[in-house]
């Protein structure tokens, strides 16, 4: 072993869906949004000039700002801007979890939480869901060094009421309390109006699934000014410009365009509810989701073996293989098109099976 | 004192340039390129296919490690793609300085090591430069946790031969030495063909100098494919999706016009050479460049009254107030008209010092 080797960090880094190259198949596996961003960002593109892009990129991100203050009852100063939600989280556990006690999150959600964990050796204590998958607000009324709930949860769809998250809030009072929002347009309340009301609530929220922008790598904090200035000195102590001039570019068109934002929206909560019926009726027991995903089981039918047989038929979906969710499909709701195509395809698969 | 902000992380940040909202300003103060990037670029923007930007950016980045190695020696697994060389650089600190042992630079350069290591609690030890700002690289021939030099070196602006950073390499195999070329490509050699003659050579470079896309932010380390895979854990581990897709299009179809960037390149070194006599014939004292600014001294006027006297004829150029280089300045190479207004502002604040 050469000896540099002892000093290199070695972990287990996220995994996330996979991201085949193949053109040709239906992408539901990554919560990504089936339709294009506003079209204001094709103009947007066309007329750039790219004499711009020689320049750093701006450092106080004002047009995007600016645009967040017309959606959400926050000043610019309470905006935390970063390069997709990950990085906002990322910059979120090195700036806040600093105590020696455990941070709090379910056992069963967005499984990047630990591994951030993992890099900065943050403690940290995961809470079971019940055997519904919901989260029981009690469990998290204990000593603790920071706690984050996801709402609607991932990947089981479910949300929680923001009263119950106001009951952790408050008793939780010496801890911060991160409320990721990556769904939460999809058929849940924001707290982003409740920043002040409680200084220790940080509501995170992302440009990749309701705004259709997985692309342009968008995220951002609402929190008090107090908490996105730390968040600005951490974020400026790692890398000044996270954020290029295009990705400001597009992310401020897209978010003036609200009309085709609900319009989207919309779409995918009615194919959502299309998407159930049918699932139910074939046997299936899913969730109550107010993402664009839904979480499903079927006791005829094993989790995993679905998963591939789908994937043959060139359709991705996720499956996750650990332990209380491993008969359980996340599936990302895509259009109407490629719902039918996939309820389609289960049912072919259920025939065969039954046969054989 | 609220309980939760007793585990906020306190940090002082990196401070950047300034980036002033003013347009009508000559602007030679933070080393971007005076010059547009590649025309290439305007047509990739235009034809783009916004459909694309609902997904997630390639995880691989394959086209643009593609055209990185038609550049360099390299295979595509000795790439490691970050969002600019601050992240880059950034991530590298956090995967390669595990050690007890202080890591080493000199005490005159990129300001953001030293943040870097209070943000991950790495020890350190900055060395002196010489008085004429050269680094002895006798210097690092001792116990150390890792090695950073900067080639050429900021804001100095002197190159160091390879063969003495080689010379370092070789007395330092239990440690990481990084190489940080940002300049490299205005009058040095990069030493990217020497990651495999050297299995702790770790060179940077970045897309924000000679490649005129400081607002894409685009980095990236060349290092043997077992460095760069403890890089791409350490990323998956904070972020795993850092390079937007419209960066990856944008530098992709910028690398491939290697006509184009020899000339800014080359236009930037006739305007340095310019530029250095001009400055040289007024009594100031400049070192040897080879990057796209120069580092410039006048024992008749005070570097930093300078600095303000020229901002108040909207040219706005580097002054550090730190020891042993408070009577320097640092000038960005602009284009050879900005860089004749440059000298004739500073002729008639000479003048004018002179006569009151």
């Amino acid at each position: 072993m050469k000896l540099w080797q002892e000093n290199i960090k070695k972990i287990t880094p996220y995994t996330p869906g996979e991201q085949p190259e193949n053109k040709n198949i239906i992408k539901l596996n990554t919560n990504e949004s089936p339709y294009s961003p506003s079209p204001n960002v094709i103009n947007a593109l066309k007329n750039y000039n790219i004499n711009n892009l020689r320049l750093y990129p701006s450092f106080v991100c004002d047009e995007l700002k600016t645009e967040l203050t017309k959606i959400y009852p926050v000043n610019k100063d309470e905006i935390f801007l970063g390069n997709g939600s990950d990085e906002v989280l990322a910059l979120c556990f090195m700036t806040f979890f600093n105590s020696k006690k455990s941070i709090l999150f379910p056992d069963i959600t967005y499984s990047f939480y630990k591994v951030w964990c993992n890099l900065y050796n943050i403690p940290f204590k995961t809470i079971p869901v019940d055997k519904n998958f919901k989260i029981n607000k009690e469990d998290y009324f204990k000593q603790n060094g920071g706690i984050v709930i996801t709402n609607p949860n991932a990947p089981t769809s479910i949300y929680m009421d923001t009263s119950e998250i106001e009951d952790i809030l408050k008793n939780n009072k010496s801890s911060i309390v991160i409320v990721d929002e990556a769904y939460i347009d999809f058929g849940g309340k924001t707290m982003a109006h409740l920043i002040n009301k409680y200084d220790n609530l940080v509501v995170v929220q992302t440009y990749s699934k309701s705004r259709a922008l997985a692309g342009i790598r968008v995220g951002y904090a609402l929190a008090n000014s107090e908490l996105v200035s730390a968040l600005e000195s951490v974020k400026n102590s790692f890398n000044s410009y996270t954020l290029n001039s295009l990705s400001q570019l597009v992310a401020t068109e897209a978010t003036k365009d609200t009309q085709y934002f609900n319009l989207c929206v919309d779409k995918i909560k009615s194919s959502r509810q299309w998407t159930i019926n049918e699932l139910n009726n074939l046997g299936f027991s899913t969730l109550d989701s107010r993402t664009n995903f839904i979480f499903t089981t079927n006791k005829n039918i094993d989790a995993k073996y679905l998963f591939e047989k789908l994937k043959e038929k060139n359709i991705y979906i996720r499956y996750f293989d650990k332990p209380r969710i491993n008969q359980h499909l996340r599936i990302t709701i895509g259009t109407q098109e490629q719902m039918e195509k996939l309820i389609k395809a289960i049912k072919e698969i259920i025939k065969k099976t039954s046969i054989s």
